[in-house]
């Protein structure tokens, strides 16, 4: 199963480079150094327009490897949860329209003003049962996202691969499944049993950076893959050997490295990186 | 058990007040404002000697709550790791030397230029057994500290209660526990669980304070109790109802807020937190 990773499964998600292009340059970006997949921002494919998004995307044969993305259960009321669902909703016919292979599902942190972690966790499962009901008819497979520990107050509050996979177990397999995301999983004590426990089935996307020592902000400094301490290598040989097929998505929000510099030398860093270190 | 927090339950680890004030400084403050449990770190018991320390400690009648701190067990190699043994031996005298409760352990990260988690994680179990063959004649309890996520890689490789409850379970409990800091454990889907199996024996120490929206700084931005999202009086509630005694020590690292503040106004913001929010 040792074999080595291709170009050809090389998939760039829009925020590594969003800060120097907009949608349709990192599209012509991709095409130009055949990278063949791209997984897109919704505020980004709504600047382009979603028709025009999809053409382009569709004219140069780009794998839509995740739509980013739903989610954002929690709420501090049912009207806040009711319009997180209809815009839920929307993403999930955004996502259909682009072809793109899961909705990801960032799934929220705490309400406002709220300590309750485990209440929060609740309408997490009920946000994403109301939203299984219609993603399930139109066929947009949704991949809940377990984000790092350190953002489970504003971000989201499935923090690990295991809390994944229960919700899984919980609202059932059909349409449902795991975006395991090193960045945020790689320190997990239970990342290799959980994602033996996940399968093949459920694991719907593969995301890679690294994480950088010393990480100097929450949020915008993740590393390029090789800068950093995860063994991607091992997790890459891992999701194979279940039988993952998929791309391998580039995410990196980087504020005063990567997001600094010209897009063209970051896209030829991801792929020769994702060559040499994935 | 819904018992109100009793001042006489209060510590502070002095990293909360020590870029203002110097050990001798804290313990002259402890007594002043009736606070009556400590927790010094090794560096300012050197500067203020041993002998002074525990001869100060004691004339003022404090409770040690915890040494800070022991560990770092990873290494790269057999010499670095004998070093850290030594060292260690040396805290757990030090511990003595103070009454202390217990000695508290960060285990480590990384390896400088290590992938290898799971490899650094056998490092501590090994570097634990063989402190425990010292600490154990000496009667001195070790107390692991599970660090948040975020420090796996260049503080702590032992990142839940469910790590640290597996070490016990397979060093033995005999002068070994868990110092629970809900700084790092508060996000944990298994916090309550694990605290429960943890149970009294346990849980050595019991460490407070809050994290904060935004988190500005990985290390140096933690809050004043109250001042953000963990629910203290949940933890607190749940270590008393397994028969925890111990006091709750406050452990605030913040560079920009707290730090900066005249520390006599720090004790006793602490003291009013703890009554109204912990």
């Amino acid at each position: 199963m040792d074999k080595q990773p291709k170009s050809e499964q090389l998939s760039i998600n829009t925020a590594t480079v969003r800060q120097q292009w907009k949608l349709g340059q990192i599209i012509d970006g991709c095409a130009r150094h055949d990278i063949r997949g791209i997984s897109p921002w919704r505020d980004q494919v709504q600047e382009l327009g979603l028709k025009e998004t999809a053409r382009r995307i569709r004219d140069n044969g780009l794998t839509v490897t995740g739509y980013c993305r739903g989610g954002m259960f929690t709420g501090i009321d049912d009207a806040a949860r009711k319009k997180a669902d209809d815009d839920n909703r929307r993403a999930v016919d955004e996502a259909l329209e682009v072809r793109a292979s899961c909705l990801v599902l960032v799934v929220g942190g705490l309400p406002n003003d709220s300590k309750d972690l485990p209440g929060a966790r609740n309408q997490v499962r009920d946000g994403l049962a109301n939203l299984l009901d219609y993603s399930r008819r139109m066929s947009m497979p949704l991949a809940i996202e377990p984000l790092h520990p350190m953002y489970a107050a504003d971000r989201a509050c499935v923090n690990t691969l295991c809390q994944a996979n229960d919700l899984c177990d919980e609202l059932g397999d059909e349409g449902l499944g795991i975006a395991v995301d090193l960045y945020h999983t790689w320190w997990d004590p239970e990342f290799f049993p959980q994602l033996e426990r996940a399968g093949k089935k459920r694991i719907l996307a593969f995301h890679i950076c690294d994480w950088l020592v010393p990480t100097r902000d929450l949020l915008l400094d993740r590393g390029m893959m090789g800068d950093g301490v995860i063994d991607i290598r091992a997790a890459r040989l891992a999701v194979e050997k279940l039988g993952y097929e998929g791309l391998h998505e580039v995410e990196i929000f980087s504020q005063h490295d990567w997001w600094q510099r010209d897009p063209d030398e970051v896209l030829v860093t991801c792929k020769q990186r994702h060559l040499d270190c994935c």
